[in-house]
């Protein structure tokens, strides 16, 4: 077999042992008894170090090495083997004992952090956070990133960006979208959600699986089942979403279901052949949530999506919806408004938690902010940019997990997942004139192919900002994204 | 750290591992999407391997050696260190080629024997089942066990029984069995079972999980769930059922049920801190057997059993047992009749197809039977020992997979089972003489108490022979079987 062979068959054996981790997970979260944590702890443990083993491998590494002065490989070829390295590089350039030090403190952080926001109290939490961001800086440092450790964890998440190229991209970004919602926010109009309550959860569900299906997920290779928290797992071989349902929030299952469709479809359609390769694999996060977000929000909170499903949901909750109005349903669908929690905002003030979130993680790591002034700080920001202070740091400062697992550089990705659904949405639009009538008929074939010769074919061939450029001849910006809300949201909210 | 501490944390951490490998055979059974199968199959593979080297470090190895020169050893540290020693040695004296070769060959005996049944095709199977045997005697070789193949087959799925032990069990039963069953059949009375049709599965499932709830299965350390075939899986940290519904056949998924409760309170009462050695393992298949069938049969089966959830049945399915008396519905439990297959029959006659299985798989071994044989010899015991003819082989000889997966001498461990759990409860009736007056309230605690005491918490210490001994002072044998199936058997069938 050739080194090339004897690499790509090693790490798609690496990325099956991974997706069990994967499944362990996805079946703490979905089925696990409730005593039976601790076991399962032990195992998700013991399989991390087996995965571990397997990926730092030294014949990896010499492979690698090999295939490093082989000229005559493809560019497709490279890019597996680009992938790979990075991936053995951040596997076994940390000692030992870092890694070890770092789960221990993380575990311990995590715990630190539930403590402090039950207890809304941030003093307890700094010592912590003040590691947790030496550690950060520490692993950049083994990475040979000592003088930019931020802009090493951005890559992390989503290669090809940085802090500068993001604060170019978000700054005009906030200078035009703080005044829009400004504008939305001061409309006479506003939307009902009272109305929609009593929601049986199995017609919900059964709605929901209607409508994903008819996206074009693959149940025959995929599942969803409910959690606590939405999310999507696993690969395109065996793609496992969640979702969960209240019988008084109907749209939050619905809009969950779809975006994790969304990031299921996109899983499904990474090349099979490839799955475990930087071929088969997705291609950062921002990416990732570019597919989410376009499902969710510019194909299914379009007025034309809901000409086409409106009659089904109605059929379904005849009595729920007998006194709402499809003017109230669809203002329900888009209602906008200002609330400090991040993961409970609509699409156009949610970008608005990220922007503050950015300048926040750059201060932590330029130095200009202190970890013991991060909620003074938090709180001016979340005024300027926001609109609103939050009442305590538990609503505030402290509302997300992601700074005590050390995930330092994810936020933004969200965000820029929002600007590329945009401006992919207009790229479609462009190429596809006919899109939106096919979605008022119910024919959602056209985008998801679309997007599968556009994005998903390609794994990790490019990254968010050569796809953006390569895809819609433009470099990734803010304004697809203030198009998009104000053609979506200004004519709803002016009387 | 002592050395015979280092191995039971390298124990506990392959059990751990081995566990993860039953997670993904539960979760293809339950949840595994259509098209997902390949991929399973590739991680199964993969884990399997991991499994095996990790089971096979040398370093376990030598621990073994050392500790088998330390006289300051527990009889209980002993247990854990001879259960070791044999599944190392059973892992790591088989050259890696036969190993490779053999799993190589089950496959496609599996697949030959599926179209061999489905073709009712006795002759294109027969090589693969000569081959089949083949490896088996070979594997005994391998384990110094050349002259008695089926005696190591038989010690693998129930250490300390050999075939001439087994013999002068099954001997005797079958001389009091056949007559018996004669008899039963021959009565005026038979049970209808036609009355039992439409049953909604929703009903049926929480009816179930109310009975084995109040069996003791603790479900927050366990499920159950729907498979095609009902089976127990995981251990006593997570212990996964699994069963299924048929609307016009609600006994089966009932005591279906209640037979895999049994096995899993098994597992739930092996003590916890041992779980992964020897002193936390079942002691043999027809232990775990004793188990599922005390509580199916001697328990569930029960006149008491019925006193209790008879008007809980009936508010349960109010229309459905409408016209069905107390005393019909109590036959159709305790129906019996003859079947041509062993997972069809009642308790009574099922004991009749081990036996038969028994005698062919001993001729297999012994020489006395050739394979292309097999279907003459097969129909010729079912007329002697079930009392009927197999209208064909795929009925017959070809029903069941065991032997297609080389899984010889697992057969008599369910007759076995049966065996003990009627000597069991024989005991159990003897210390505990009020236990039918307390199942005729609905009180299962002194029962489980009492199989927790002498049997579960136990582990490997004991294995059949000697744990019947020890609790009922009596060697294992017919005897309280078929007193059993006559006290409760004849009188329903005595007009």
């Amino acid at each position: 077999m050739s080194t090339y062979k004897s690499l790509t068959s090693e790490l798609k054996r690496i990325h099956a042992l991974s997706q069990i981790s994967g499944l362990l997970e996805w079946d703490e979260q979905v089925n696990l008894p409730e005593n039976s944590g601790d076991f399962r702890a032990q195992q998700s443990s013991v399989m991390a170090g087996i995965v571990h083993r397997e990926a730092t491998n030294p014949k990896i590494g010499e492979w690698l090495s090999e295939l490093s002065e082989d000229s005559s490989l493809s560019t497709q070829q490279n890019v597996v083997i680009k992938e790979a390295r990075k991936n053995y590089d951040r596997r076994t350039k940390f000692p030992e004992d870092f890694v070890a030090h770092k789960a221990g403190h993380l575990s311990k952080a995590y715990h630190a952090w539930v403590n402090a926001k039950t207890d809304n109290d941030f003093a307890g939490y700094v010592p912590f956070l003040e590691k947790n961001i030496q550690l950060a800086k520490e692993e950049a440092a083994f990475l040979g990133q000592a003088d930019n450790p931020y802009d090493y964890w951005i890559d992390c998440f989503d290669p090809g960006f940085n802090a500068e190229t993001i604060e170019r991209i978000f700054d005009p970004l906030q200078a035009e979208l703080v005044p829009l919602v400004q504008e939305i926010l001061q409309s006479s109009i506003s939307a009902d959600t009272s109305c929609l309550k009593g929601f049986p959860v199995e017609k919900q569900e059964s709605f929901m699986r209607m409508v994903t299906s008819k996206l074009g997920f693959d149940y025959s290779r995929g599942r969803i089942d409910r959690s606590v928290h939405p999310f999507c797992s696993g690969c395109g071989f065996d793609t496992r979403m969640t979702t969960r349902f209240f019988e008084n929030n109907p749209l939050d299952s619905l809009f969950s279901s779809i975006h994790e469709t969304g990031h299921g479809l996109y899983e499904q359609g990474l090349p099979l052949e490839h799955i475990g390769t930087g071929l088969g694999e997705a291609a950062g996060m921002a990416v990732h949530e570019s597919q989410s977000r376009l499902w969710e929000n510019q194909v299914a909170r379009s007025r034309e999506f809901w000409n086409y499903w409106e009659p089904v949901y109605r059929e379904t909750f005849k009595g729920q919806l007998a006194e709402v109005s499809g003017d109230n349903l669809y203002l329900a669908i888009n209602s906008v408004s200002l609330n400090p929690i991040r993961v409970d905002s609509d699409e156009v003030t949610y970008n608005l938690h990220i922007l503050l979130r950015f300048r926040i993680e750059k201060a932590l790591f330029d130095g200009s902010l202190a970890v013991k002034d991060l909620p003074g700080e938090w709180n001016r920001l979340s005024k300027e940019i926001i609109g609103l202070e939050p009442r305590n740091d538990a609503e505030g400062v402290l509302q997300d997990v992601h700074w005590s697992g050390a995930a330092f550089g994810y936020f933004p990705s969200y965000c820029l997942g929002n600007l590329l659904a945009a401006q992919l949405w207009y790229k479609l639009l462009e190429e596809k004139p006919s899109i939106l009538e096919e979605v008022t008929v119910g024919n959602f074939d056209t985008i998801l192919d679309w997007l599968r010769a556009n994005v998903h074919q390609h794994g990790q061939q490019y990254y968010a900002v050569d796809l953006t450029k390569k895809v819609t001849r433009e470099d990734l910006s803010h304004k697809s994204l203030i198009r998009y809300l104000k053609e979506r949201y200004l004519p709803l909210y002016t009387p």
